[in-house]
């Protein structure tokens, strides 16, 4: 079952001020240095719908991460499909993480054209052109990995890498469950013994992403689930070392497993992303310690609106709808406000149905913040995202990878 | 009952042919004038997901609206919310279109940028800063439009009018369901009057938009709803005009009811957007020669899509999921393949079902080419958007409202 919205946020509390309306526009015409804005403006005093990220927050995540992992022993390649933003994976790589995966290679020219390095291509890419492109990248950057999951991929990526003249680093895409890569057994040995004898190509190790678990309920069935699925993959990565094959990533897990994956065999590295800003379906799936909201991280991610009618009883609308939460579920939180259920389920629009008693009656041109229900496709619809501290906005990023799904 | 993707698209046929994988960069260095690209590139090799819409299926959709229209003696006013770009608002508008609808001021400042004129805002600017930026518009343009719905609103608006030292043109929102505008009653009338009378406001008529009817299957079904929820309206508006006031607009309809609207009395243009494009979800309303499908307009507006996983039986694994179509239902319709049922509800893969059998083996890096679930949040994901005429590129138009949804 899914947490309500407002169980979830009912634990953060605002107080709505008088507003200015920022744009995006008129903040980045105060920027000095490393996207930083002119000090002292709220984040109440931005223009809505806006994407607010609370750097505290955030840092503490990612704090909280690399301090479990080092506990377990693996470490964090976190995935840019998460946050899009050249300046977050700077900081992760900056706070410990050996590297960053992106999902598609648009995604990944974009980081590495924004001074974004040690970049791990998750998805093989389906055509030569992509391969080329991937090339390119390699060609840029030494610390560069590609995932393959096919013999021909891979004698096509061997070609282009001897015309780029660069021997690439690659890893097999082990699949878990029935959506990407080759199904553990002896397949991937077969693979792995081509790609070990392929001129320009060097074997890396090994990807195995489960997406399916990191949403499972309860830390318990969750951990269960995570070490089946990845048993095979475990014996696959074994065979592969035992076959003298260059076997040193075992990569895989997300924030849903983060604390669970150093109990697979061999695993070295999860490729965590929402960690950072947590989610209205994170926050469902329950923890260690609490078994119905997921605590381990905070929720740093919002998105401010605006109420744009309060003349129907029992309903606000506001300015935020689908282009501005997406469409995934469980609905956005209002933070402070248990009893309003957000719909962002229209275009243009957000329908709030109010379930309880409101903390204040609210007029047209009052702001909500709320949780998103989805951080990686809520930040895709956005350009800029203000980074806030204490409620001030500090910096303005911006979203530098968004709609890349090339 | 929601048509399923494979029987809306089953009428229609192609064949995926050797691609190459050009990106928007490469497409966009060959672009001569008007965003025209060097001639001869099949739109199967561009690089995927690719949001194409074809031009000739898209012109002969406005010559369809404009001609009925006329013989019902409607206009029609589009919304741009649907396209977001300048180079399909400006055809709309050369093509007998009295004007432009924009959902958010960000639009409207975009569309205005970019050299698109007559623009109707039809959301009240909640904050005296929106209001601010709307009469700036209204000083580099005379046929710019204004909605509002409340005398403190209308107050500010004349304040801001007079600051920028215009007139401002404005239309009152009048409530058709429990969205957006104030009720159908005395209260519009009454707000119409203090328009009346502020100084530099000149009210020019009111808007009612029912976007709940919009998708309502049946066109009986649909006209008995639009005519009876129209009708609150129609009265208000025939008191403005009875009143005195002056009342020349009576605009709202969409491209489910562009066809009844004109039985609405009083009734002068229709908000039409998804005409130009259509979607699974307007496919599956029916009309009023096909019960089942909506014919009335053709779909023109197609991802293309790259398959990356062919191991799974009965499954596919392409490389288009939420980010490149939303998870708006019903599915994407695969054309050609109507044994095939695309689930986008991952963020960057899709998976089709195989429900029947498929014109042929598809192997990895084989394209598909589907109709989008829902078009305007669908073309919201893009920058870039390729017009193709008989399967050849011929535009790149950027998406020049991408994410202003503020």
């Amino acid at each position: 079952m899914f947490l309500s919205g407002a169980a979830a946020a009912s634990a953060y509390v605002w107080i709505p001020k008088p507003v200015r309306g920022y744009t995006a526009a008129e903040m980045l015409a105060t920027i000095t240095i490393d996207n930083k804005v002119k000090p002292g403006t709220s984040k109440w005093e931005l223009d809505t719908p806006a994407l607010c990220v609370d750097l505290d927050k955030m840092e503490q995540n990612i704090a909280k991460m690399q301090s479990t992992l080092k506990v377990n022993g693996l470490a964090s390649r976190p995935h840019s499909k998460t946050h899009k933003c050249a300046a977050i994976a700077k900081y992760q790589l900056q706070t410990g993480s050996i590297g960053i995966c992106c999902a598609k290679i648009s995604e990944a020219e974009a980081m590495i054209e924004n001074g974004v390095d040690k970049i791990c291509m998750t998805t093989s890419n389906p055509s030569k052109s992509k391969i080329r492109r991937a090339m390119a990248i390699r060609k840029k950057s030494s610390n560069f990995i590609q995932a393959v999951d096919l013999e021909e991929n891979a004698r096509d990526l061997s070609a282009a890498a001897k015309e780029a003249g660069v021997v690439a680093d690659v890893v097999i895409d082990v699949a878990v469950g029935t959506r990407s890569g080759i199904p553990a057994g002896d397949d991937v040995l077969a693979l792995a013994k081509v790609i070990d004898k392929l001129p320009n190509l060097k074997l890396r190790g090994m990807l195995s992403y489960d997406g399916g678990v990191q949403h499972a309920k309860g830390f318990a069935a969750r951990k269960e689930r995570a070490l089946k699925t990845i048993q095979p993959n475990a014996e696959v990565f074994a065979g592969m070392k035992k076959a003298g094959l260059n076997a040193e990533i075992f990569s895989g897990g997300g924030s849903g497993t983060y604390n669970i994956m150093h109990q697979a065999p061999g695993f070295t590295d999860v490729q965590v992303g929402s960690y950072l800003f947590m989610d209205m379906q994170y926050l469902a799936i329950g923890g260690q310690d609490d078994a119905n909201v997921y605590t381990d991280f905070q929720p740093s991610l919002t998105v401010l609106v605006t109420v744009l009618n309060n003349r129907f009883p029992g309903l606000l609308t506001t300015d935020g709808g689908s282009k501005a939460f997406t469409l995934n579920k469980p609905n956005a939180g209002v933070i402070g406000e248990p009893g309003m259920d957000y719909n962002a389920g229209s275009d243009e629009f957000g329908s709030i149905k109010i379930t309880g008693t409101p903390s204040k009656s609210y007029k047209i041109g009052d702001k909500l913040e709320c949780i998103v229900p989805h951080c990686d496709p809520a930040v895709n619809e956005y350009d800029w995202i203000y980074g806030t501290r204490k409620d001030k906005v500090e910096v303005v990023w911006p979203i530098t990878g968004r709609g890349r799904s090339q």
